[in-house]
């Protein structure tokens, strides 16, 4: 029965953050207080987040502006997703840090700028399918398409939105700081919003405009900082079979072959659920013995506890090694 | 004759990194060169550097879509401060990495969010003077006022310009994170723009509509880590006093006193050269025996070692001290 303290790498969803500034100060508080019990349970944290709004925010604001604006420049994609890093990162860790001192926990957390090294021969990058920024009409989808290469794709009625590839993430290119953060008992915000993604060229790392899924690369982070549990933080409490059918069903554990199985028989939603599931599989496969979990914000707690969301491992039989049990866990308060 | 690796706190000026992306990063590039080179004589290093131009661009593009552009939220200018420091910390960090890398060093690099506590009650609040974003007409400035409670102020006969408070730095936030990322030997990327502004309330920190000087909070920031130098690169080589007359005159090196004196009898440029020599000041009278440096990023390695450059101490005595001989440093690459 492993009783020791966790290292534990959170994603968080979009739903912890919201869509304006001020939403997102409200919402964050709330992600904070959650986290912040579980560094009071004495377990190391690293903490990915989303930032879909936010990067779509930025980066009509700096288009529009360049384009009609107050002599403002053009601001590259990548260049947007670093400033989403700085904006979620100060409200994340502002709200976090104010709720690790009511706890007199005597933690301190961080944010960091990460950029996440993709390949430019991913096959994203010949089929773009993750929408950005504000809808538009037909006609100027077409004239962007002319001026700046960009590729449209016409969503649900509702108009024209840019589309990006979403290609996987190889490497982290902070991981080594990212290792001694942790290493020296930090709390690290990281892999924000997936990542910068960059690309390698012969003078060093150059930005791509991509997106890169953000539980992919908490996954990637996960895996490379050996962590114990990859707990993804998203809207629903459980991971759904048969769902919105009559039979839906609640998993509470799955192995990595029984989330393969339904995977093959696309049980889970493109672009929503099945990115995490995936996400939890990469981490499981490379690190035996390691849980993976997918629940909500509310749930996460009690999720790691083995008493909610949805757990995933390699293997059946590693359950029963009970890594989550942790009613009576023994603090190594000076490790920390 | 101390000979060992100095732990140096490096404030690095608008010129270093430009005025749109581009720009920024064919100029970090430059200056991660040099900044690259001071590593490998083993020193470690903590970056600060402005952000007017970036923050002027990120608040006045957010504004501008606000108000007339496609339903972006309104950003308040703390969080476009946020930005600039991912914004920045990403080039810079890209740019530094890759230089330090060429160098085979093994060292790494990361930016953090940064906030910097000042006090509501500082005098800076009753009169604001720092200009931020772009100009405008006299017009649209007392409609601004009326609406936001903006304060403008006429800019030479180019317009009007809001103007923002610039208070001191009180406590750098995050400080006890900066100081465990040096201890484990990364290099660290902070305070950019001075730090986001931030005041204490009952439910904990909040952002507040202001710019801290950068230098100011370097110096702090070099305080309080306990410096042995703090190195303001600047778009000149040397401080002069009598300035642009017939008998202006390089400055050294010069005491406190001297420094004060100088500042007395108005020598430095208000909101130019004043701030950095104050800095410098703050620096050396809190930690006696140190070295504050004035110099271009071009001469930063001479200035090191005592020949270019700007140098300040508390007493005469001390440059004899030698702190900054170090042509022949004996590297202790372990405590890195």
């Amino acid at each position: 029965m492993s009783r020791r303290k966790k290292r534990i790498v959170v994603a968080l969803g979009g739903n912890a953050l919201g869509n304006t500034p001020e939403e997102q100060v409200r919402q964050v508080r709330s992600a904070a207080e959650i986290i912040a019990d579980l560094a009071a349970e004495g377990h190391e944290l690293i903490i990915g987040h989303g930032n879909g709004p936010q990067v779509g925010i930025i980066n009509s604001a700096m288009d529009y502006a360049a384009s009609s604006g107050p002599r403002t420049p053009y601001m590259p994609f990548p260049e947007c997703g670093a400033m989403s890093q700085g904006f979620i990162g100060y409200h994340l860790q502002q709200a976090l840090q104010q709720s690790l001192l009511k706890r007199n926990l005597g933690k301190t957390v961080v944010s960091v700028v990460t950029q996440v090294l993709v390949d430019r021969q991913d096959p994203a990058f010949q089929n773009p399918t993750k929408p950005i920024g504000n809808f538009c009409t037909r006609e100027e989808a077409e004239k962007l398409e002319k001026e700046k290469g960009y590729t449209f794709m016409e969503d649900a009625g509702r108009g024209y939105r840019r589309v990006v590839p979403s290609p996987e993430p190889k490497a982290i290119v902070e991981l080594s700081a990212i290792r001694k953060m942790v290493q020296s008992g930090l709390i690290v915000i990281a892999v924000g919003g997936g990542g910068i993604p960059v690309v390698e060229e012969a003078d060093g790392l150059h930005g791509i405009d991509a997106v890169i899924d953000k539980d992919m690369s908490s996954s990637k982070l996960a895996r490379e900082l050996k962590a114990d549990v990859l707990l993804i933080l998203t809207a629903v409490d459980q991971v759904y079979i048969h769902f919105n059918r009559p039979d839906q069903k609640a998993l509470e554990q799955i192995t990595a072959r029984e989330a393969q199985d339904y995977i093959s028989r696309g049980e889970f939603a493109k672009g929503s659920m099945l990115p995490k599931v995936e996400a939890c599989l990469e981490f499981v496969k490379a690190l035996p013995g390691r849980t993976a979990i997918i629940t909500s914000l509310e749930k996460a707690q009690e999720a790691l506890h083995g008493k909610a969301g949805t757990r995933i491992c390699s293997e059946q039989a590693e359950f029963d090694y009970a890594p989550l049990e942790m009613d009576s866990v023994v603090y190594d308060v000076n490790a920390s």
